[in-house]
């Protein structure tokens, strides 16, 4: 399997599966936001020139979190998914999916007005309302983590997506001053190797 | 089960599956944006206020992703997901999680600048922006939906979440006329009697 990949990116969600779960995989590495991820070559593989891409044989495939699916079930591994039998099944699934469906359009939005737009097209009120958007959706989180140690029972699939767009916005700057359950979480995540391996490719 | 749903919201979807399935369910129903959404009881069961939000037993799940892949472990449903050995099984994965990573964000935007935000609190400059990338978004679809009739081969999830994000981008608006194989899938989508039902509740 063939990763591309760039640090401080979803494509790190899928080398730190692929870490934990000891698989081997060869990575194309782009600086984020350089030219070369919208090279002619690059965008057959991915139309936005956008990583990760994961190439398996004659799959490509992208989208951080169905390249998780796709890696899971192809190692049928169970130990980072809950059964449905598993209390915490719903959790894992809700958590999995809170990443795009809640952080990230905030992030996103605070992505490009802070660091991909010149300043003289950023927009102040942009940062604003993504930051308090921002805040509301890891407060959901903050309170969920309460007395856990992560999003479902045991570490899983769902810590490589909701747990890394958390890290993601502590790095990008969100208040986490009165998210303590987060910032234990954080601390619990990023000690992990398999984590810091998948970082600093 | 009880599904908290709204028209012209992500718990469109949702009922969808249930009616393409035949389950039956229990609704209840808000006019999106409604001031009963944010009322304390919601608030309990859904931390934002946000629709869907499912109901099962002791299970409480959000996420329109989540509950799907919720609702078709329960029931074991194989007709909608095809198998890991079938070569529209990483199309499958990549088109049901494209919906919230890559349509809805630009949509987000565009509802929350022409719809939700009084005219004086608006900007000009993110609905040209976030059109410019929905734009793109689609074309990718369109391009995939070339000689086929759904995202993954025949009728899949994939077409609860992306499809139902096309519709709504139709809608919204979208321009789709150099998109004609969009076209024609909208009209494929929409005339299923599930959709129409799960539309119009």
């Amino acid at each position: 399997m063939k990763l591309y990949y760039a640090r401080n990116s979803r494509a790190v969600r899928v080398a730190w599966l692929l870490e934990e779960l000891n698989i081997e995989y060869e990575i194309q590495k782009f600086d984020l936001g350089s030219k070369e991820m919208r090279s002619p070559d690059y965008l057959e593989i991915h139309p936005m020139g956008r990583v990760p891409t994961l190439e398996d044989g004659p799959v490509k495939i992208f989208e951080s979190g169905a390249i998780i699916q796709y890696i899971l079930e192809k190692y049928k591994n169970n130990s980072l998914v809950p059964s449905f039998e598993d209390q915490e099944f719903s959790n894992y699934l809700q958590w999995f999916h809170y990443a795009e469906g809640m952080i990230m359009p905030p992030m996103n939005i605070i992505v490009v007005e802070t660091i991909l737009l010149p300043p003289e097209r950023r927009t102040e009120v942009n940062v604003k309302r993504a930051t308090k958007l921002l805040n509301q959706m890891l407060i959901a989180v903050d309170a969920h983590m309460n007395n856990r140690d992560y999003l479902a029972g045991t570490f899983s699939a769902a810590d490589l997506m909701t747990g890394h767009a958390v890290i993601m916005a502590d790095r990008l700057g969100a208040d986490m001053s009165d998210k303590p359950n987060l910032l234990t979480y954080i601390a619990r995540l990023t000690e992990r190797s398999a984590f810091q391996k998948a970082s600093n490719l």
